[in-house]
């Protein structure tokens, strides 16, 4: 990681004013702090700058030190398949709604990027998850997820049977919608909905949730996360499914198909403002209570 | 772990029919087998048998190679409360019915026990949670658990409320009846009825399940096995709870004091028959699916 | 109802052995007991009987005075619609399974038959569900179910939102995999696996159930049995699903077009034989407890 | 029901600062709109009012033509236990932030009167459940819920062991913390808390909720709102559990003891101002979606 972000790339959601408004005038702060700006050409067409050179995303992360990306949880999620092959840190910048991988809210964002620029942050690096869907012919094709690879059920109205390994041990047989396999990250989007657990950030293991199980005791299983699942669906059903990854069709699944889940051997580096908390973003997103000020007189235990 | 087990310790749920025929089974097979054999004085009075020494657990505990466990998964968290301080191995004896912890089941005993003598077992070592209970006065009780600690609100009718602290970051405020903190062991016992994952026995992890929680997105946290896990009921509410320990009551706890889990020093070493599969076991006991035999043509994926 | 059942139909999953041996043996009693014979065209292209005369379904049920099925519950549910219309009693044989549906076992088949010919048997009357799927041009196209309608996306990895009324007044926006409303029938199939609770059969009521709701606190409402639910796809997503009643897919629905259930005005008319027991069979099929064979030494309360 | 309401009761929660305040403008109010005005001795010792008499719940729910209630959730299950026996309408304030049942908020507070004394209002029943505990020995103790009945564990770390039946036919054998019996109106309460559906507040219904099942497909059930439910604890546990009506402690249960919960024959009549919208309230309370306003540009079907 090249600590002093000289180039700086420019992600975000193509065709929103806010994120418009936003990137404008971050582009402006990291002239005026010196930075190579890069901007991503799909971002918005409307958007042209003085020195700001466009080109593609990949390109842009090939050139970039750092990428901020602006937008919602979807936004961060199209940066960090990009970024993840370069290895390049993340900043996300959010669009007034606290996200769960976008942290630094609008008005905080000059004083964030200053703080980044000057080195003081705080590193945290997400595990990814790969997909591969090796068809019965011997055909495979790969996938990276930072959330979550879902198996779907495509015939409406059949329940959806397949098999599930963890290491090449039999789990169970499973009928009903399908299945959710999450890294921690992504055990706060569609897995959650299942009724999966929240994994800690920084854990390593992924958790397999059935979704809408036939058997009610199917319930999810949290695995280490260098652990290998596979999937496969029973061939009396003949139903068909289709595998995706982070909301992106990878394929369709049938009888005799191999689904197989790992851990990604690429990451996604986070950039935090200091003092990031992670679960004050859960408590924020998820509606919990009403914060521990002035519940508690005592302070934080241990203290 | 001494290899030979020349000193064997019997514990099993007294006053059970079936229990006191398989012990008696097992002494007179390992005598046999020239091993010197004890047997926990509580586990059964009317049972006394030529050459068999019989003294308290602790006591047998200490002097056993090897301690065998017959009863269900009650006598065996008894059984591992006994052996965990003296590290020594455990090996469990179910009565006809496969348990978590006990599945040799007596047909197989003599057999599985053989096999053990000589050397062929699998070995399998599960993490114990330690409970500490401080009152605001300083005082502190210590206790450990294999399944789960778990905070019970002791007055009927009244709504627990409670904060949580994972490594001394603030979580949540949690309003409900209580909250169950499991091992992996004890995932599939209270913390599952309460909505909790199952953990991958291995998984170097902990779960944290509110129990009934007011709020429906207070939903069960994963977290690294190592992490310090702190529980401080409000002090406005001035409901009292009870902290159990593998159902054990440790105390009493009010406002003002600290309860903290973390993984204990102690663990239990089970041991197996080769060709142990925990998902097997999980399967019998969830009554999942009906097996896998002849539903997939395709035999294990990637064999 | 003509309680003689001079006419008796007979519907049985095709291509099953022993949906076949089970309508020999019925067809052959039936005969013995003078009944005229009808069987379902569909049911076996190999089953030729002496005397039996081999309509299309709609047909039979429009000639039968009570209609035998032979099979699970899918074969039931097919049975439903067939005799739905024309207000023929059903009744149901199961394969050696107990289902929700076929509460008469194979050996308890030829006396349960005496008995109903008999006049002694129990009478229920299961609601069904209208549906009516409106599209934004004008065109409808109605269907019905005894167990559910459900709202699935069509759109792999896109979250369908939607919005709910129930009696003309708004509940709720959604973003989630779909929606089941089910009648009691329905509550232990599809609207159970999605979390929604078990209904009493004869409770005048239906269910609706968010399937993997993006919202935590969206859950399943229990609303009355007359009451009318409207469902729009919400038009920013651009999202499309599918409309299933009980498992047959309806039609595909947009931004624009109205999904409405109602009750049907048809119903099903389930025969028992006496002593027929919906908790019971509850218990089988969800494998609950042990029964309660010798664990109250108290008899039923109030006896 | 005296529409005139010349007589009025208050009633609030003590001790509490906003609730003094707001009782001391309805008093002024109702004095200057000739009303005779009664005040809850209970509800705040330093509240003294020229003109308005103080007596105790019972006696001014006994005079009074209308009572109106200041306060949470918990205020307005007070004041309806105080109300029912004497069949007066209730009249919820909540203390600004909206209430299940106190659903005017202070600042509209003097118009809503205005509009009650005037005649326009909405009249809801609420239906009540009603509990008899008996003993072994014979005795009974009679309670009463608007939520529910809850029976609950007494013995932490032990499972309650019971056994459950609807009108005489027994429904299941449970093994967990206990079990929440809830009317329409206590669906969002404990029940759902447990899992439980919401049910809309008008259906003659009520859920059988089990808290933390041993057996995970040991699901809530709906059951009709005359339905008796008969609970019994089993004789070998020896665990004890307590009953308890809406928070209230009924009493000790042990083996041999038999629960019983009913509709009771009392129920609350509540007013609410014109357009008063239970769904509405709901979407508050759940911190459902963003409302539907701009999200569908249809306008409510059927319209």
């Amino acid at each position: 990681m090249n600590d002093n972000f000289q180039t700086v790339g420019l992600l975000g959601r193509p065709g929103d004013a806010r994120v418009h408004d936003t990137l404008e005038v971050l582009a402006a702060h990291l002239a005026k702090r010196r930075r190579t700006v890069l901007l991503d050409a799909e971002t918005n067409g409307s958007l042209d700058l003085a020195g700001v050179e466009r080109l593609d995303a990949q390109a842009l992360a090939g050139r970039a030190d750092l990428v901020v990306a602006v937008g919602g949880d979807g936004t961060m999620l199209h940066a960090a398949w990009t970024v993840a092959p370069h290895d390049v840190p993340l900043l996300g910048i959010n669009r007034g709604r606290l996200g769960f991988l976008a942290d630094v809210s609008p008005p905080d964002m000059v004083h964030g990027i200053d703080e980044v620029l000057a080195g003081r942050y705080q590193v945290e690096t997400r595990s990814m998850l790969a997909a591969r869907l090796q068809a019965g012919s011997g055909e495979a094709v790969d996938g990276i997820a930072l959330n979550d690879i879902a198996l779907q059920r495509a015939d409406a109205g059949r329940m959806l049977e397949f098999e599930t390994w963890v290491d090449g041990v039999f789990v169970n047989t499973h009928g009903g919608d399908g299945l959710v396999i999450a890294s921690p990250t992504g055990s706060t989007a569609y897995a959650l909905s299942a009724g999966g657990p929240i994994l800690a950030p920084d854990l390593n293991a992924m958790v397999i949730a059935p979704i809408c199980p036939h058997t009610l005791s199917d319930r999810p299983i949290v695995v280490g996360g260098d652990t290998r699942v596979d999937v496969r669906i029973i061939e009396r059903g003949n139903t068909m499914a289709q595998v995706v990854c982070d909301g992106r069709v990878l394929g369709e699944m049938g009888p005799g198909d191999l689904l197989t889940a790992t851990k990604s051997e690429t990451h996604v580096t986070l950039l935090h403002p200091c003092g990031h908390d992670y679960y004050k973003i859960l408590r924020s997103k998820l509606h919990w209570g009403r914060g521990s000020s002035g519940r508690s007189g005592n302070g934080p235990p241990g203290s």
